[in-house]
């Protein structure tokens, strides 16, 4: 079959062939591609940043990707809950089962994960072979595009639910700083989730994603650029002078941070998704301790309270409708390098790849 | 001014002319009401049942009403986040502010509450005083109607979010079993916090009440006398056998409560707002023990939680259009005897009524 | 290898040789029993009620046992984080690791599960075979006997802290209704975790059993036989009125969890382990709905963060030296039977065995 | 009466001979003070440092002190559960009541609120007025010296537990990282909830608070000058390797904060309480966000959760022993000065005033 893959320790992939993935443990589904999707990931490794540089070398050579709507057609003999026709995506994260984390609702941050497409072969392919567990079964009318994008998705909805029972959402005024991918499924999310008014900030030098936000749903978008520093007040005043209820951090900007939680309520609530370029500085006294902020950093997707909210939301054609204006660009397997150019030139939101022809 | 009385110990009410009530604690305000609904409440102390005859005496002679959206008219000189002119609702339930329960988040089970309208005067006439506490700010621009069913409606979200943190409806299956005024407000609500299926359960003699709720925008509506016991079968192969994740009983019927427990999923939780006709039987071992359910009993309106997440909430003008369906009825408050009728007959689902001429 | 195994669908246990387990998946690991104990389970298999009539056919026949101390002699390759040498005890639910509650967080209540000793081969045995995750690693020093018991105490543990951030014990008054082996083990546990007042009721027929509570900490122990009707009044009294925080209902008995109940300040907190004799009679409006009450249904341990509060909780020397008076009888497996007869003549509370001579 | 008061906006207190405080709402109560205690607070206003310069010059001239355990002596016509005779504490902060916070169970976080001793008279004198709400009723025979400090102690289970339903102590390892007042007194605390191991870091340079760590009950007090950047590999290898479940950052100090967040597990959780001297830079991304650490900042006490988990605390001998302890020093109010005098070169650790002789 035909795979994507990263071939050297350099700036790149390759197309090539290589053998079918067979089965080889009882509990192992063998899946066909029927979409992906490229991550922001996938691009840090195909610029071969620092980050890629340290931590892919031991699975090099390997098949890229991990965002996929694909079809279940062969599954093992211990296999229970999955069958052979199943429309899955995959939960990216191959976690051991039986370390601390994974034995306490943790396995998102399982301590010996395995990443597929980044520590071992992905679904940048015709095939892939993975746990069952890591095969998570979609409802048979989604779209498989739709399917395929579930990973940022489930990053979105983990930063607006990052725990079980902490759905504060209803009726709560909510600002997202950062409008990339994952900012932006934030949106619609949160207006499903009975949001009062949802603020949206971006650095101001993409009208494309200030544009999205907007599109999204979000009550009033702020160009970071231009309305800088007067960003608190603007929210204070729109929200009868108590503040956003939740800040969603999707920008890894130090000074969307401060600026989210000076506009932050007493008592606010705090999600951490965006990663920041190197240690920040932040004045932690005001901005959070006095003010009773209560901060969640997020990892990954909670394996899988946020797939099943994540299936349950997707129920509404309305969601669906938004987060198809997402897809900005679709081509084939074999033209990988033209979405890859578009993420890169950040003219694509997200970039959907269809099989091999 | 004139007010609608419960002037003896007997079925009925009277129209009585009564002098203004006066600010007599500096933390009272003054409102004039400018609408009023009529509360089920209302129609037990009119007919004045078992739970009347053991209640009311204590109050009577009293103004009758807790259902209002008023004009704030005076403060004392301790008030201080209410101003003249603010439009507001009034939180029928007086808390002494310092025992236990209200120390500890619980005020709306405070121990020696006071309820407007049974157990002092009450908000059917041209004006009321109340502590500042009691007096929810309203968005100016909300229509006074909507403002007065805020009590019941708030008993709905309430029963739909039970506690902080506890709102895990997002992409969630929920049974709502009873189609009730506060039943039916329910089912819009949970649609607004990203329910992924919703299914309401009525007793089947008034088909007002089933197509009210599929207009609600329930997903399936199941008519008890005809589904009988087929409805936990019914509802679990709806949702792929894993049956509903939330249990609203609103109906105070027994079957409804095995059949919904039958239907709910391992784990699930369930909130109890419906009044049964006396103790009930039920398989606790099977039902709740053996589920792992977490039953969850309703009392009022969280204070102010509860009244935060609705103002969120009625931001949306989808939401306040199918609130007015339930407003079934409007008459003056002079000819409050035709709405109590239309109550007592089952013909009407809200009852408002205008200030006298 | 010897093994006391269910031969027969009727009364009775037989000790049979039986060919020693082998590792037939990679995930598996092998144990060495050095302690068993005796559970209600087994003696309800023992006595082949109607319970184990219905339940035990399709594995008969089969070893009988679930709670041991053992000892890891061999590991499947791809067991991840368990050595040979490691010290354990059995979680005796094997779920499916893939359904609806394993993927949420509920996989005590798993929908596939079986369990050792029940549906297949469990411990009272030389040897046993059970996956890596079933194989709860203990700290090396804990006496394998108490080890053995820790699937009750798991049970205790989980019946007052019944999910994740609800450890609302601190400085709490709690009730606990029923003084069988796992009522008497929640309460050290109460005390343990800084419980205010600890209230125990039981049945008065057993002075054993009130003693063992008073022994185990309890601040109060009420004989129900002589208390009756005047315990939630005792305890309002001892309370400042309050009422407990806390019901944890262990008996089974009707009567225990009306009075619990109704000992209940408002808006407290209920678990529900005890199973009843059958469907049960109840004034859920006063006593549920009115009382604002969070009622928890209880089955089996979490797995496995009642494991791992377990094991924090088990470094005290005080916890473990009040856990060993419960171990009222210590015999070799080969004389289970006289170990059994004491359970059934409620001579025992924990009957613990040592391996076959 | 006399009073220790603030008078000029300069170093120093002065005591002063004012009229006796009146009744002047109907909600209020006068009590007697028995004892009062030191704060940090009413060193930093002693000192004049910064803050306070920048605080108090509004209430100047104003009583000092806000830690006591006194008795009532008289109640406002409208007050409802306090009576003549009673024992008992200030809580601190008094909240307008109705403001967002106050209405959402962050009644301590109010917007509005003012300090006693800090923004209006406290308790440095022979009598007080406060409002019923902020008369805390303590058990009659609870020593006025333990009664006095509730406020730092308070603190300390504030940070242990900062909101409802996140008492997640039991069996947890745990890290305090400082061991001010505040910090010893978490120690038992963590203690009495059944902590798993509890370790403890000090500055160093004073042997007193490395001592008093140890006596508090930590199981391992660490030296921050020494032992340094391996107080996480320490910690991780007394851990198996897991770090601890929870931070208790108590020292406002930089590094402290960077190593403890180092030990923390995946997962874990962070309560922040210790004020740092200014904005400080911290590796965010690998902190906080890959950690999918849970972060709570920590003001004041919830009022009035932590009072009344406390009272329940406090019941036991073994604490009471622990804190009395940590009353390291005992003048007449007349004698504040050497009192002050002995925090300022920190020799002691809580200081409690007897009356005016």
């Amino acid at each position: 079959m035909q795979a994507i893959m990263k071939t050297k320790p350099e700036k790149g992939f390759e197309i090539k062939e290589i053998s079918e993935p067979q089965i080889t443990h009882s509990n192992e589904v063998k899946i066909k591609i029927d979409v992906a999707s490229i991550c922001g990931t996938d691009h840090h490794m195909w610029v071969y940043d620092q980050w890629a540089q340290k931590r892919l070398p031991p699975a090099i050579p390997f098949v890229a990707g991990h965002e996929t709507g694909a079809t279940v057609v062969e599954i093992g003999s211990d296999v229970k809950n999955i069958q052979v026709g199943d429309k899955v995506s995959v939960e990216c994260h191959e976690a051991d089962g039986t370390c601390y984390q994974c034995r306490s609702d943790r396995m998102h941050v399982c301590r010996n994960t395995k990443i597929f497409g980044v520590d071992k072969n992905g679904i940048f392919a015709e095939y892939a072979v993975i746990p069952e567990l890591n095969a998570w079964k979609n409802d048979d009318d989604l779209d498989p595009a739709l399917a395929s994008i579930q990973d940022p998705l489930g990053n979105a909805i983990h930063t607006v639910l990052p725990k079980d029972n902490l759905e504060d959402i209803a009726g709560k005024n909510v600002l997202v700083t950062g409008c990339g991918p994952i900012g932006l499924m934030s949106i619609p999310v949160l207006k499903m989730l009975g949001a009062g008014q949802v603020f949206a900030t971006a650095g101001g030098n993409n009208m494309q994603r200030l544009n999205m936000a907007k599109e999204m749903g979000a009550d009033l978008v702020l160009n970071a650029r231009e309305d800088g520093d007067k960003i608190p007040k603007i929210i204070r005043d729109a929200t009868n002078g108590d503040g956003i209820d939740i800040l969603l951090e999707m920008s890894g900007n130090t000074h969307a941070l401060s600026q989210g939680l000076e506009a932050l309520t007493l008592g606010g609530r705090v999600s951490l998704l965006g990663f920041f370029s190197g240690p920040i500085t932040l004045d932690i006294n005001s901005l959070m301790i006095s003010k009773a902020a209560n901060v969640y950093g997020i990892a990954g997707r909670r394996m899988f309270q946020t797939w099943q909210v994540m299936r349950g939301l997707l129920k509404s054609k309305e969601l669906q409708n938004k987060l198809k204006k997402l897809i900005t660009h679709r081509v084939n397997m074999s033209d990988w390098e033209k979405g890859m150019i578009e993420i890169h030139e950040k003219r694509a939101i997200k970039v959907v790849m269809d099989p091999f022809k």
